[in-house]
């Protein structure tokens, strides 16, 4: 009898004092009871280093989050997410061998529209210049997104769900719950986090019922739920998702 | 004897008048010779419209390019392209169950770095507004992005290709040539019509041999290349690529 290989631990290369896009990978490991540990500034420092060149087998890589899985080195967000995803059986349904793409365009859809868009309101001219040097800008963009960007986005999550695809239950796809489910949640998250009034607004406009009742019923899923109470969850700061109250304005208010 | 049911033939919905995002879908299937179509403009607006709730299996699309296989519809540009490397067997080995997310995050990458952070240098207030309304704030956006971002996805390219896990030979990912390969290659494409004086220089400072060899290998297959010389080869204009040649500046001269 030989023992079994112990699986490996996931390790989150991700040292931000703010949720941002690693986020997205803790929730699904929280969600699917897997143990993780968290990667240190060093670890970050050495992947992130114009030194390196990878491994035998691994790439080097560009941005953060990275996700070390045994000898298995990755980034970018939608990528690990998809990973793990298939991993830990979040992935839908493995008998449906579509089912991993429609989840993989949902996902990608969600932080086009509630991340990376967001992000953009207050850095449309780039990262590499300081808000303050933006302020102008970032509320022609920011009325721009309330106005038009943020309703289109909802709008197209609830079509998702009125949808037959949807199937019965509060979810994205085919009645099951899935990691493009927790992606939407955190897209939501922050983005009320950076939008407080805005999304307010559009709970209480009864236009994205469906969307709402998503986000609470991932909110309310026990795991997540644990995590949220939990020290491991980070308060938002000066990541992806920033709170600037110039920013969060009523479009539909004058001039 | 019964017959083989034919497989379908992958249909192309992105009715532009510009190669844009669907060009890497075009490029992979070229490579793969695959026959495929492409589809119109009321099917792209039937797909496109706030109307459509999807299908039994599909669920709505947000934005093109969409893809039509057999009874699958799918969309954002990485999926599709995911979808179709593993179909026609530009994902690397089969055997090698990580290599598919290793060319996945090359992909994601080069796309950031080379497809959306170049269209946001002539639209950093937003797609709802013309480039005559934030000339002043693309000039500013160009600059950056020629300074520090464009450099730095270059060398991060130019590092992949180093790599021992690059492989022998022009290719990105274990000595094998992928989809990866080709979206790099239209994503330089793309940066080279809108910034023709900057990649020059880019490619005449030596820094980046490995990534240019590349974009000539690419060039220089012969699928690709009689597909390039072909009528189906559409010119740049306005679209994801725009040369515009006040922002084609060299970001070391005056200021």
């Amino acid at each position: 009898m030989s023992a079994q290989p112990a699986p490996p631990t996931p390790k989150l290369i991700y040292p931000a004092p703010f949720p941002g896009r690693g986020e997205h990978i803790r929730l699904l490991l929280e969600e699917a009871g897997v143990p993780y540990i968290e990667g240190t500034l060093p670890e970050f420092q050495s992947l992130k280093s114009p030194e390196n060149l990878g491994d035998s087998i691994n790439t080097p890589l560009f941005a953060p989050p990275f996700l070390q899985y045994g000898d298995l080195t990755l980034s970018q967000t939608p990528n690990i997410l998809l990973f793990l995803a298939q991993q830990f059986g979040l992935a839908g349904d493995p008998q449906d061998p579509h089912a991993v793409y429609r989840l993989n365009g949902l996902a990608l859809t969600a932080l086009d529209g509630f991340s990376n868009a967001v992000h953009d309101c207050h850095h449309p001219l780039g990262g590499n210049f300081y808000y303050e040097e933006q302020k102008g800008e970032s509320l022609v963009r920011s009325k721009d997104y309330l106005k038009t960007r943020l309703p289109l986005f909802l709008g197209y999550f609830e079509r998702v769900l009125k949808g037959e695809a949807s199937g019965e239950g509060p979810w994205l796809h085919a009645g099951e719950f899935t990691y493009a489910d927790l992606v939407l949640f955190q897209c939501l998250s922050g983005t009320r986090h950076q939008f407080p009034k805005a999304i307010q607004r559009a709970e209480d406009s009864g236009n994205y019922d469906l969307v709402f009742k998503l986000y609470n019923a991932v909110q309310d899923r026990p795991r997540i739920k644990a995590y949220l109470e939990s020290n491991r969850r980070q308060k938002y700061g000066n990541g992806i998702y920033r709170h600037y109250p110039e920013l969060d304005v009523d479009p539909e208010d004058g001039e």
